[in-house]
């Protein structure tokens, strides 16, 4: 998608990008696609197996708990981004995407009506 | 979904526009902005303040922790969900949103440059 | 409390005697033991297996880490009670005792030697 | 071991005071009685205060649960040995004990009645 050639005016390279390609970039640190567990904290992660990053998850679900206490927002940004880097990393490692997530809370909202309402409206 | 042809100006509805949607949703549960802590859970949550949502965070971190363990790649989307979304309810208790979480992610993993070069190529 | 003199012959009620009594309260409420689920909250969770206590292991050390936070004594006590009760819990499923758990702490930190000393001074 | 005869003026050196005695051996780590930083893991951890140990708290909730995912009960132990070390230096930063949770246990499981019986038996 994020190659895809797009005429002039289109509203682009958004957030779900964002999810989307360091999704990508995680699945090139998997041991099966030549990651490299001395040059990548990630490849690391992978190679290890699910303990590592789940421990991880662990600990930053801890220190974002830390930052909402302290009601300090940069923190509490900081920490919830370091919690979805290593929910994306669990993702990768079993083949699974931020879009599975993404389209799991979209059905849970009924916000895939949305969308539909959205491309009608276009 | 993601590699659709697209009509020019098309406003595309992807997968950030659900984080963005969810968002919304949700700061209208706020009680400053008339949420009903008896009509909905997440108006609950917000109404009883942080202590609330962050035991969640705490709870569905730990679900996901087993999901993974059990290697059970459905539950593992549905707690990710699960996680992310109290999450938000986070973010959204202190008026921040999902972008400023993936601006943080795009940040680090320089994805902000992609981003540009992408823009550039239109 | 510990140095207290004591009559001759008095049955030491003491803290160990807690944890020990509480773990055989607990061996009652397993499945195997007639454990009634509707009729104890102990005996439902190891009905129910791993899952039920695992979470709520999650769960309390998050309150416990809220409490700490909060710099509230009475909340940090009563949190670390809900958290070691779990713990208690888990280990009665593994057919283990507090007093492995107590051994494990005391050869950590070398304290094995201490009560040996403490024994050859009487 | 519990109920087990003791001779008159045996120092009893069972479970509860390896929680007692690591009580106190903690208590010598905190900065007001010259704990080192340099020299002891826990006076380093006392020294930068509640997040650092609270973190250790989360993690090893996680790695508990993993362990008991894993139905392996000498991780189990370690583990938990692990999470409660952590939470005996939270008490000590808030100059609290284990007798204070071990209490809390009691009252709760109305184990001092368990207490006074076995006072009364002697």
């Amino acid at each position: 998608m994020m190659g895809a050639p797009r005429a002039p005016g289109t509203v682009m390279a958004d957030s779900s990008d964002i999810l989307a390609r360091l999704a990508d970039t995680l699945a090139t640190r998997l041991p099966a696609n030549g990651g490299d567990p001395q040059g990548s904290y990630v490849a690391k992660l992978l190679a290890k197996g699910p303990d590592a990053f789940l421990k991880k998850i662990g600990e930053e679900a801890t220190e974002l708990v830390m930052a909402a206490k302290d009601a300090a927002p940069d923190r509490v940004v900081a920490e919830t981004a370091d919690l979805w880097f290593h929910c994306m990393v669990a993702l990768t490692h079993f083949g699974l995407r931020p879009e599975d997530v993404l389209a799991e809370l979209a059905r849970r909202e009924g916000l895939s009506g949305l969308e539909e309402k959205a491309r009608r409206a276009t």
